[in-house]
């Protein structure tokens, strides 16, 4: 019998996808195509009979609105959120908030590719005095400096999600609770590492579809019993 | 100087309050006059600079999307979100889901006046296996059966709303944090009753309007400095 549920899912696509910009910690919406996608999702499960104890995200807007369709969509609004940073998208340093054409035009498509898709190359980092550098949002006050990123690889992304799988998610699903977590596509890599024990190559090549449910089934000891997508069935 | 801003709100109008009916704990959504109430007192308080550390609603979708829509509206959706049941609509006992028209030509006008405004007189409770018993409800599953209501008086919502006051609002301000509150016509009661010391009688009697903010600004002895709803300038 299965023990506990895990849902990760990718939010929906956001105004950021669209304009084809290194997102990362910039905080832009959905796109109209995005909310639809999270109301898809969230129907999907619901016709599914998914019931959640609670629900995790990150502390932008377009992982928040995708939840919030979902549990719309799921009829369990009252469930409880958890948003935390630690669920944020990879922090992309100063390439933050520029058009991908852009940066290619300046630093060439080879390195492009490799700070998109290397395992542990670092974007240049972004400036403090910049309204990229996290320490001047609100939302991360209570943090320590030391922690707000700069700039951040695959391999740094996944070493500030892991306290969160390990401390948060992990003891949860332990416990026997099913949890919905809405990410981004670099926090999902991670988790997924986490889950399948891969290794940096084959994370690095890990491509997620956004707005699709990932369901893993775990045994009271743990162990996965299953994993797949949940897609609707003329999909 | 402020030390902490304590902003009370009664959710948007609801399809219950529409409809004429005792609502209770019975979970229905906002009318879309509501929706809009909700819209507009947040971008009211984003007018006004307000800027919070946590939010509360209670577990039903009425004050839920009342805060979602002020979130969306204060841009900051990314604020912790806490939902108790302490914080729900007083349980109407047997007469929840039920016309407020229909209970008064059944009862009496005045029988039905004592059961909304009287101070410790407590509804017809509701039977457990009737769908309006929380016990069949997920969102209250972890709860102890002890605490689960079957219908509620003024006096004995208060003495669960209390411990909310007193053990989660109370210190967060002390501490000197601004959180926004949304929740229902009785737990503003209960909550006001207790800030500014009403009698049962004066507890009784208050009227409070939906969707219109009630902000208590705080000294760093606990002292209400002011207290007044924020309302347009045109109104």
């Amino acid at each position: 019998m299965t023990h506990a549920r895990l849902v990760l899912m990718r939010h929906g696509q956001s105004l950021g996808n669209h304009a084809n910009l290194f997102t990362g910690w910039y905080d832009l919406d959905l796109s109209p195509a995005g909310h639809e996608e999270a109301r898809r999702a969230g129907r999907l499960m619901r016709a599914h009979g998914f019931q959640f104890h609670a629900a995790h995200c990150s502390m932008l807007k377009r992982t928040i609105h995708t939840l919030w369709h979902c549990l719309d969509e799921l009829n369990q609004t009252w469930l409880p959120e958890h948003k935390s940073w630690r669920l944020n998208e990879r922090h992309y340093g100063a390439l933050q908030g520029l058009e991908k054409n852009d940066i290619i035009a300046r630093y060439g498509a080879e390195q492009v590719q490799q700070w998109r898709r290397g395992f542990a190359i670092t974007p240049p980092e972004v400036e403090e005095n910049s309204p990229h550098y996290p320490g001047h949002d609100p939302r991360y006050g209570s943090l320590p400096r030391a922690d707000l990123p700069k700039g951040e690889s695959l391999a740094t992304t996944i070493k500030r999600v892991l306290p969160y799988w390990q401390n948060t998610l992990r003891p949860s699903l332990q416990a026997g609770q099913s949890l919905l977590v809405i990410t981004h596509g670099t926090v999902m890599r991670a988790l997924i590492s986490q889950l399948n024990s891969l290794s940096p190559a084959e994370t690095c090549t890990l491509e997620l579809p956004t707005g699709t449910p990932l369901v893993y089934e775990f045994k009271a000891d743990g162990k996965i019993e299953r994993a797949y997508y949940l897609k609707a069935q003329d999909e």
